[in-house]
């Protein structure tokens, strides 16, 4: 008997790795630091948006990119801050992929921006399995939510590069058990050394100066790499 | 020219129908009320449960069917009170289909149950394209959550029989429009004579009752229904 080709099955997200990398290297050859920013329905993805606008306008370029099922309500509210807002309607998909951004992306000069942030739809579950090209991914948490999440949701919560938990202002008011909530992050994300966390909300504003000197931190990082490589 | 035949392209969610149809022939004919409830993550899918289960438990056999990506948490939660629970893991699989349901349906004595409550997936976008053959479909939001969901997440929000907005003990400490909330839901349900709304808290037991009395009377209605057809 003749020897025979294996078949190999490809990956089922190549396609969208793939345009994925179109999207990174794009992104990369402007300068731009883009960030993905995935959480449950209403846990403060955009009341995070609208913070680190209020805090970097002035030093960084930045545009915002909204997916969502239908609508734009967040568009909205991130462009009355005057600032640039792409809606992307998913249709009813439940998730950002690399294509649709990659169309938001072609519709912006991104010389003309330093900081892209992508509000991926609210959920908790298919978001993670989708690459889009960006630079970082960060998990937006929220206190109401429960402190079981991490041991629920666990492919979300592992490998994202970011955790915020944000309304911590309603500790006093909701059985939220801390410690055991952190130890479910940090069992999920053992061999991660680089994951930063951060306790915030978004009401009082509390905590919301570390998280913003992390992104300025992934900024200055990508910046010195870009000089380092061009020199 | 002959004529040809127009290749009529069959619904992609058939074969899940046809088999959400079999599993209510099956709940049917053993006079189990089954409840479909969704919700996001930590709206507090659980929390009423117990509480539907704490106010029945003497007057109706209750067996609860888990939905969860990974772990047994909320399984367990139901066994600690005395209550059989049967965990469906979808294995990183964003809502229960027809299918899952039918596998569970048949480890259970039907005949000993009469009202099964399933847990589904939290997530506020897949499980409401997917027919699982219960009888009724619950919404649970939760204050947390905010006002603008039904505008973001309308497919969820249209169509189901009852919606029970949670959490209501934490309206003093966030900004919620209670009207714009309920003008939401409105819009999208014009057609609907039947939807319920319920405003509760599990934390203080706020709204539980006339939550519970829905619950039985929609049990009294299949008896009805049971008692009629058979005479």
């Amino acid at each position: 008997m003749s020897k025979q080709n294996i078949p190999i099955i490809v990956n089922i997200m190549s396609a969208n790795d793939q345009i994925a990398q179109i999207n990174r290297t794009q992104l990369d050859q402007a300068g731009v630091l883009a960030v993905n920013i995935m959480a449950s329905p209403g846990a403060g993805k955009t009341s995070v948006i609208e913070a680190i606008i209020k805090a970097l306008r002035n030093e960084l370029r930045i545009t915002v990119i909204e997916g969502d099922i239908a609508g734009s309500i967040d568009a909205e509210r991130v462009q009355e801050l005057g600032i640039e807002a792409i809606q992307i309607n998913t249709g009813g998909g439940c998730h950002l992929e690399a294509g649709m951004l990659q169309r938001a992306i072609n519709q912006l000069d991104l010389e003309a921006i330093d900081l892209l942030l992508v509000e991926n739809v609210g959920n908790l579950i298919c978001p993670s399995a989708w690459k889009l090209g960006t630079h970082k991914n960060v998990l937006i948490a929220s206190v109401p939510e429960g402190d079981d999440k991490p041991y629920k949701y666990p492919t979300m919560y592992r490998g994202v590069d970011a955790l915020i938990l944000n309304k911590i202002d309603l500790l006093p008011y909701i059985d939220f058990d801390m410690e055991y909530f952190k130890l479910g992050v940090t069992l999920l994300n053992q061999r991660l050394t680089t994951l930063s966390i951060f306790d915030i909300s978004c009401r009082t504003g509390e905590g919301i100066s570390d998280w913003i000197e992390w992104i300025q931190e992934q900024k200055r990082i990508q910046q010195d790499f870009i000089v380092e490589t061009c020199t």
